[in-house]
């Protein structure tokens, strides 16, 4: 069975009108005004495959806009609203009060506010559709492609956290187990630099949210950028909870851990104050953590780790 | 259990900022651009509710994109493009074939590009969502509560093909089966009328897709506009098919038989031969059908329906 990516690709991959960025970034970009674009993306969360039925509500409808806005962010795009689809199977309103609290309260975070949607009833399974809109200038727009040799490589916040709840959830590394409240929230209730994000737009060069583990994103952007790249491992920024287990655990979790809805980005060196004046203003957490180069490829030192290895890939829904 | 917009209104109407437009018309509206609107619509739709496995995936995917399209219509916009997620059991490379086939030819035809998407693995159940974007100028939205007494009142295409398409599906009127063949496409390939909706901005005042019902859908014009209506039964457009069987038959298939997915508007006296006009350069069937008036209520000619009765419900997804 061929994977997610290349199901979009071979299936619905068109043709579509200039001044318009179609499938394969962050965000679809629309011509709507002079000198902006629409940002638009949209995700499905379906029960079982994204979360199960016991799911916390209001950790979930924090989740489900905040793997959206994290587009937004991906691609330096202001919020200006979204749409949420429900399909529920039946009309539980303490459910349904839970999960509006969690999605209204980042929704008002990040400036999203919720101006539309559909709500059915579902014969078995809860399904949730959100659709995020925000607004870029077009040559300011983080696309995947715009990677340039030289640029530094940044992260927000921190890597390890997310993976490490989900493993903890999942029963493993029990000896663990004491960190699981801590990171829980990194897992469940992800805070995307939506600010940051929009204020990157015209200073940084590409960059992606991190969603299936930091190689298999970075990969994404060398690939349309067609460039290689090289990381500097012990620059990376560990969660603190996470940098003390063993290497056998920490290093999968910051590579290939998904789930962190931070930002992987590049942009010039001559931008470094700017960008870190930028992050300390947001309160935001950025690290440098390497560079691109020409070529192919993705170098973590002490370890060399060519594009297109399994190694290297996240998660894959159809893999 | 509480009705679905009831759902909707108690849960997640909040405010939203100046110049926006919320939860409650055919599409939301963002202000994007001086004198633009954006008009968004989102529609989930979930295996076995609104469709069932088997069902020709061609279909479904001109269908899923022309509920959408339709409520742009009824907000008299201009399609600007759209984004798709997927939810599926399994890769099906020859159901995504179909699927998208009968996706892109509506997309095409109405001038509606897919610019992104998601797709990922489900446990059980197809789930597709869309959402479609369009614009509109301020001034001109067809809202719902836009109906001033004296108006007009229309409705474009034909009413009741597609529910008795769907009663004989059902096995109902068994002795009428050989109609099925004519009226199926009505029920899975409805055509909504897009570019004469998106005319009609600045002509129309109110308007909304006929998706459950005449009756029910022309009462939340009423009830947004605070103006009742009177609906002369003779002058209603009866699909050929369906006018010479039984009244039994054909009175609920007209007034409250859903999926019709054309258009029903308001609009005054004085743009008659305008409206006409438009709708032969659109090759749209338009026809008057009656007018709004003061006070509350539905009347039919030979029939008093009050707003609220029962009679005149449509299909509610938690009713």
């Amino acid at each position: 069975m061929a994977g997610e990516f290349e199901l979009i690709e071979q299936h619905f991959k068109w043709p579509v009108p200039q001044g318009v960025l179609g499938v394969g970034d962050d965000c679809a970009l629309l011509a709507v005004k002079d000198g902006h674009r629409l940002a638009v993306t949209t995700d499905l969360l379906v029960e079982d495959c994204h979360f199960f039925a016991d799911v916390d509500p209001e950790s979930l409808g924090h989740k489900a806009l905040a793997v959206n806005v994290s587009d937004l962010a991906a691609m330096g795009a202001r919020p200006l609203g979204c749409v949420l689809g429900m399909s529920l199977p039946a009309a539980d309103h303490d459910w349904l009060k839970k999960f509006s609290r969690g999605f209204r309260s980042l929704a008002d975070a990040v400036g999203c506010p919720l101006i539309g949607g559909d709500t059915t009833r579902s014969p078995k399974h809860i399904a949730i559709s959100v659709t995020a809109m925000g607004e870029v200038r077009p040559d300011a727009a983080l696309t995947r492609s715009a990677a340039a040799v030289g640029d530094d490589i940044w992260v927000t916040g921190t890597l390890g956290g997310p993976h490490l709840a989900l493993l903890l959830l999942q029963g493993q590394h029990a000896q663990h187990i004491d960190l699981l409240e801590g990171l829980r929230p990194l897992l469940e209730r992800p805070m995307p630099p939506v600010a940051f994000g929009a204020a990157l737009a015209g200073i940084a060069h590409a960059a992606i949210d991190i969603s299936d583990g930091l190689l298999q994103d970075l990969g994404h952007i060398l690939k349309a950028s067609g460039c290689a790249a090289e990381i500097v491992y012990p620059r990376l920024p560990v969660h603190p909870d996470v940098s003390s287990l063993h290497a056998s655990i920490v290093q999968p979790a910051v590579l290939n851990g998904g789930d962190v809805y931070q930002l992987c980005f590049t942009a010039p060196q001559a931008s470094r104050t700017q960008i870190t004046d930028l992050a300390a203003s947001h309160g935001v957490q950025a690290t440098r953590i390497g560079r691109i180069c020409s070529g192919a490829g993705l170098r973590v030192t002490d370890a060399v780790i060519p594009l297109g290895a399994s190694d290297y890939h996240g998660f894959n829904h159809f893999g």
